[in-house]
């Protein structure tokens, strides 16, 4: 296996491109969502192999759920599937997201609290029904203010650490929402192959890249 | 002068580079400031015959004044010279930053309160001593909540409207704690020249790119 200089602790994954995949492939949009699992425990079984602590997945925002139903239950039922795969592959889950929505599935309502599977060798984050704005306002809503000065730390997904690489399939170069406190000091990088067309190849280009950045926390 | 399709309403500069362009040119690192005020002229005046609403520079952030004393000093003062030079040129200027600091230039402190120049055409943000952790804290710290419901209307940049184009030089494909909840659906540009190599052709480049992105605002 390839070696690298420097390795990032924790990788944020935007898998995006599944509509238009399954567009150019003669399915209809929501049919793209079922193609995009595979590469997901594909990439989790990399960072696996090399020693990578953290992983979390963007899995659907509250701004997605305005999307017509078929896609909405489309990608529901994907994280619930990607979820139900990683069951017996020793990670260490979250699932962060809105649960007071009939939109968050009720499988993964467990997995709110941290889930070891096996060995728990990695910790994965998986964001269904995530908002930004829920995300921030989480400890005011919450009344958890007393317990801190800084409410960064009373977020919704204080349990995910700061990020330091964010991998985007799909060749949009924005953060769409994808956790604002963790990716504060993240390095980005863009794939402009959409998700289901994941190879291990485009993971190594972003890792090969990585390891030339300096990380500086913006000092 | 080149025509675009669909142009950003506010522009977010990362002026980054300064440092290694000194460096690659033979001079002291906290030189390289200096050089950044007559790109930052142009790039303004570009946009003003774009017809472009609203940009908003990095200045220096809290983060950044952990450096050597003699760098402080320069991008302090490329900071109120840049201002100084906006003066009669039609601008609506507000800066943006921890005034409670030694660190915060005194000259500005006039602009913490929006102040148009002459027809004020651009809106004009300057974030100057700013700490992406001090802005969302700061409805908290002044006891501000009361007044809002949602965090993100109380925070200290809360004058700096949605970005929608974010233009980094120098490079690093980061947000290095760059307005978080303004650049949440913000399309990023890296231009890999260093800011003081600053051209039009390179802000062309950015708003060719721009104009066939699509706005989804995480929908």
């Amino acid at each position: 296996m390839e070696k690298f200089k420097r390795l990032p602790q924790h990788i944020g994954i935007i898998p995006d491109g599944n509509r238009r995949w399954a567009q150019s492939n003669g399915l209809n949009k929501q049919e793209g969502y079922a193609h995009g699992i595979d590469p997901g425990l594909d990439l989790y079984r990399l960072c696996l192999e090399l020693g990578i602590g953290e992983m979390t997945f963007y899995g659907f925002t509250v701004d997605n759920t305005k999307r017509p139903s078929e896609q909405t239950a489309a990608f529901q039922k994907a994280c619930v599937d990607a979820v139900e795969k990683l069951k017996d592959r020793d990670a260490d889950l979250l699932v962060v997201g809105n649960t007071n929505s009939p939109l968050f599935p009720k499988e993964l309502l467990p997995y709110t609290e941290r889930t070891k599977f096996g060995k728990g060798l990695i910790k994965v984050n998986f964001l269904v029904n995530y908002g930004w704005n829920w995300d921030l306002n989480y400890p005011i809503k919450n009344d958890l203010l007393h317990s801190s000065e800084d409410i960064t730390k009373g977020i919704a997904s204080s349990g995910i650490s700061r990020i330091d690489l964010i991998l985007r399939w799909g060749g949009r170069r924005r953060l769409s929402g994808f956790l604002p406190i963790q990716s504060i000091y993240a390095d980005f990088f863009i794939l402009d192959e959409m998700w289901p067309d994941y190879n291990r190849e485009q993971a190594y280009r972003a890792l090969r890249w990585y390891q030339d950045q300096d990380v500086t926390l913006g000092g």
